[in-house]
């Protein structure tokens, strides 16, 4: 699940707030970098040995020549700090796209459970019941059931955490969202490359237009209706944030040109002038490559991190803990138990 | 409470305007940086002396060399400048995003006034009364109360200093938002981990069917719950982005990258050749590097406030004031008191 | 009023337009930066005086050691250009949101001229008038005149321009816009620190309920509700962006970035070789440094006007003009005299 | 007309698409800079030959020492190319929006058609026509016509093509949009400085009035507002992007910094040693200053067109255009004989 | 159709994923520069052969310097870089725009499942049927049938590949989408130039119509209007951004910015100094100039791709594909069998 460390960020008057969050380790920069920057450091030491200690005197000059040639252009040639840059701008603003389309139930179950409510006891002029009082929680609680089917439906396609929690019909009917009887007529719905998420949102259609054939006077069927496809419209817009992505040649060319950066670094940044001061070549270079690397691979993992939302890093939403919680709040919403008004009792307007 | 300033800036072909608001001091730039500033200024003299007094010849001009080297590479090596500039375009676009979802409560007030009026009088043909007058006064200040005691549970989670103004149920029933008989009925509802915002919302969804039921010929109901809704979903979006902030690595990697950098300062900046005139290198150094540090540190705290507008700075959105108004106002908007029309004179079109 | 300089551009293919677009004055760049470019100026002049005239040859050798140190650091540590362009980048973003949500009434105006139309003459088998054509005129003026009252109110605390012109309820009473015996009602209302531009709307829908009330069989009331608070809603977010505006360290920041920039150049563009030619002295250095300030400068004062666009100067939005012109096109839509359709002729479709 | 130009883009990844798109002329770069270029150039030979054959050797000498001078400070000063990138992100930004706001008539013309049918024949219960069937395509027809008439009222304060063609009533009349009785009703209407361009609208209003008392049980006659009003809101919109630009000196400040730059190539970039190749200096400098030119006054051409798409150029949108069509495929869809849905025939699901 | 290649950015935080991500081929950077990357080593390669073989000495020399002043010249005077950035942004945000308008059926086709259900059965007093059941599944697949034509001919104006597979009339007739005694009716109406798009929605609001007369009782017409509607905005919003791009002179600008920076790096990045080690020469520049060409190429391509989404690249939309996703998932929503809803059991509320 993403980390929420704005509490971190709560008083930055006080020095202490930057520390805090430096120090996080779940999730961070740290983390993220970790296994890409021993490789590159056993590289550059791996290069470090070989320039010292294989290659004898001519080759050395030579290659400290080539190295210095490398080191005038690298920076000229390769922009990877602007493009990287325009890369995390654009990405970001896609990633709050998707983040708006992670689809919460309230709203459409607040629908169902005002819209949808019990049926009233109906009587004629003479005092017969012609209509008694229906109980139609059960109706309500089905809907939410397939509101939630529809969504592990649609979104275990993209995630991977949902697709590993929810891999075929029988994890789905474990966790109580898919029936047993239900399952045969997903099955017989010929999709064979799309997804059948708009399955059991027929489903819910169909249980409007009977419960709108047997309450005629109600007029706002067509809110619920909305809700409801506002709903699955979300779980639609995540699918296809996966199917068309940013065209695969961009983020290739921001990432190759990071990797190629620093590839060139294991070189360029060596200390090439044996006769110096050890301490010196020691300190200065691969101490200020060091954060450069920290900050541009960093850079680029936010951006890897940006595109792709719904992987099973620690930085990535947490759709499991969406589903979960869309059960829960979804059907407490249209159980009558718990949400009854109570007494409500006078209100002094003067504050 | 964010400082409006913009009248400062109200007629700026004069020189004035500039002077006042760069002379502000409640929640200035200055008060942002001064705590970091002294300490990185202490350092700062710390080196300064450590580098003149305390060290020998030998060490010092070990350590002038050193410094030059790092000198060299920092500009190129920590790409603090761009990375904080495009991190600030980032998070004040998701900043305008959360400033947008901070709900005010005046359009729902309207709808509940508008469309939830007192019950009529209604005779039959004989002029019998068969349906009295009826005050909706008090369930209409009551959906007001809900929906007020529902954005204090959800954004409590999200704001400071709503949190600590409204810790547990008993500092909310001190406001009279939440009434004794009540605090059972949210206290039954076993949410654990998730928000109880949506309980008070259940309960005028609940006060909408009752009130439906009565009066038939409401053809507006939905309006109502449309504006209750829109409400809520600002509600629910605030929390969401507590939840789900800009993925934890990139607000590290720019943080850390400029503290990296005016860490190296401290050592970079020093006047290095102590033959030359004191005055001057009194002079040149640490003016320049000072302003570069509250330009730059300035941004970065800049990026901190609008990453966590609901902190408890004196720049962050004072949510505990919007609620204040949001109870005062949306009760005199439904109370029919202050509300009702005056006569309705002529009006003469030509202007 | 802003000033409208398109015109200017409709043809580029010729050379005019730009000469034409460079020397517009009104709302122009150069106005805008002219009192601090004489300052500027003039205080350059008096460096200029005390480093030639005022001060010895010691002093003045060391003042240009110390100026020239100046010089090396002052691009690299005032890293004003960037976050300049940055800034304006968010402003504008900001500016584009504000400009959006100057309420204009026409849509409201619609739906009150359409929603609420004249009653028609009602009559019962018999042939009896049963109720009697109604002249709602009136009421419809009244609304447009409540409509233009609630923009008042509301968007005087933000507009410097509407306050001088509504500093009371006199002066608004004065343009007719609020009638003697609505005053009182208006104070009645115990708002003392919020603004109470939402009164005049709940007597909009405490009409619309009368209304309602008297012609049932009206279906569109809600339509009228909408564009009503659409046009409010749009007052309410005027009056936001005044109340949290970006916040104050960021603009603190930039100004002071560029302000501090420009005071450095006072000293570090002085021509410090007094050997060399005089008139290439003269030449080279004031003249690219004037049109820096000017770029710069002008850039800045841009980033005030998208700041405060409620502000008086030329280039704001002109709200006076929008609230005549909303309450004369609001009071034209809605009387019946002049929207009364044209005979309808037969329409020939081939075109 | 905006040069639909996308189709060679359609196969990037054969060569042959580069060379098309960059050899384009109508619309294109070359085009819009032309004029600007030889202006140019010539000023740059006219400066070459004074600077060669008019001055003596210790003017030349002196010249030459000012204009090295100038080349040091020139890149620094006129941070041109940033401010042009920023700007023409902010004014591609809405031009965008402006896009989005020329309205095409579809969406109207379809709720018109659907919701105002021909009226049914209908009979009372002894089989008596009471109602004869009406045929309603004439109505229809005028409230097409009375869209088309209000967007060339609108948009004729806007765009200079518009205006030409429809400069006075009687150009308007000579295509039908308006017709000889309704004339004095448009100018009856006492807007001297407001657009007229809601009058039109309101006829349309009073149309569906007149419908709705006649056709009672329509149920959707909201609908139809609401598609006409938007279609109206573009229109409103479109003349308020032309109103209020982005304020006038960010504009002049962008501009004057590109025009300044190349005002001090004249002469920064003069080949200024004498003694060396004269091929040298005639290949090295001109040519690569052209290219700089091309691209940033190509860019800086490029912001004039997105800042005003009205204008009359090439690159411009064609309203014009825009209206023929809404004309005719106004009309077409409200005419019952090319909308006449064919017969339903059997469809076979499986695909 | 676009690569999905975000599975690849599943777990970044193991190192395999980026390697994956670099070496895919289809659609991928290298696939797109391959062409103009052979081109460009031709002709440097040529380049390279005559200044070694093909001159002589003193031509050589001179061809040399003339080099050398580009050199110093070329990153100045051709801004690519920027330019390249605030391009791709622009159009990035563009091509975003363009994929939210891709439309999918499924919201249409739940609207018209569930607002134009099956006729009910109706009966009088005494139990007659005054009306039989109604099966109307062939009305609702009818209009889904339009719905795909609508697309198609709106779509094929823009998309190359859906052109190409629906040239003419016949080729749609051969999917069953449009139907013999259809394609007269068709080509009746008189379209020219404009699309005849619109054509099949008339048809399908003409359904509607009929419909509504036959089911007075349903009051959600509109809301299928709506969903309808709402789809062919977006086949028309597609049509538009292929009619009005980007103005011509922008992408010319940048495109050719790229195109002669390069044409120059064929003679400036030539290695000149015969004299120096011949590996050396041949190791520094050409590589780190092809690793330059791959990443701004790439990046032109990518910019390439943004600005038309519609081509027949890899990584284009692929329309027919989402069109017979269109057809085959509106078919199965509209159809009664595979969406009935199942048998509603008790859902245990406790999760």
């Amino acid at each position: 699940m993403t980390i929420p460390y704005l509490a971190d960020l709560k008083d930055q008057t006080e020095c202490k707030t930057c520390p805090k969050i430096l120090t996080r380790c779940k999730g961070s920069l740290y983390k993220v970098i970790l296994h890409e920057f021993l490789m590159t450091a056993g590289a550059y030491f791996g290069v470090f040995l070989v320039f010292r200690f294989a290659i004898n005197e001519t080759q050395r000059e030579y290659a400290a020549e080539v190295f210095k040639k490398l080191k005038e252009q690298q920076n000229v040639c390769i922009p990877m700090q602007m493009m990287l840059a325009f890369f995390i701008a654009t990405v970001a603003d896609q990633w709050e796209k998707i983040f708006e389309n992670v689809g919460y139930i309230e709203n459409a179950a607040l629908a169902v459970a005002t819209f949808l409510p019990d049926g009233k006891e109906k009587r004629d002029n003479n005092g017969n019941v012609i209509l008694a009082k229906v109980d139609n929680s059960n109706v309500r609680r089905n809907i939410i059931r397939y509101l939630v089917l529809s969504q592990i439906l649609g979104i275990r396609d993209v995630s991977e955490l949902v697709k590993k929690r929810f891999a075929n019909y029988d994890m789905i009917k474990a966790t109580g969202v898919l029936q047993d009887h239900e399952e045969p007529l997903l099955k017989k719905v010929p999709c064979k490359t799309y997804a059948e998420s708009f399955v059991p949102i027929t489903w819910i259609m169909s249980i409007l237009q009977k419960f709108a054939s047997k309450n005629e006077e109600n007029l706002y069927y067509d809110t619920v209706y909305l809700e409801i496809t506002d709903f699955y419209k979300k779980i639609i817009k995540l699918t296809r944030y996966d199917l068309i992505p940013i065209p695969l040649a961009y983020p290739q060319a921001v990432f190759l040109a990071v990797r190629i950066y620093f590839f060139f670094c294991l070189f360029t940044r060596q200390h090439l002038d044996l006769e110096e001061n050890w301490a010196l070549s020691h300190w200065g270079f691969p101490l200020l490559t060091t954060l450069q690397f920290i900050f541009l691979v960093g850079c680029m993992k936010v951006a890897e991190i940006l595109l792709n939302p719904m992987g099973q890093d620690d930085e990535n939403f947490e759709c499991n803990y969406v589903m979960d919680k869309n059960l829960f709040v979804g059907l407490t919403i249209v159980s009558s138990e718990h949400t009854e008004c109570p007494e409500l009792e006078e209100v002094i307007g003067d504050d």
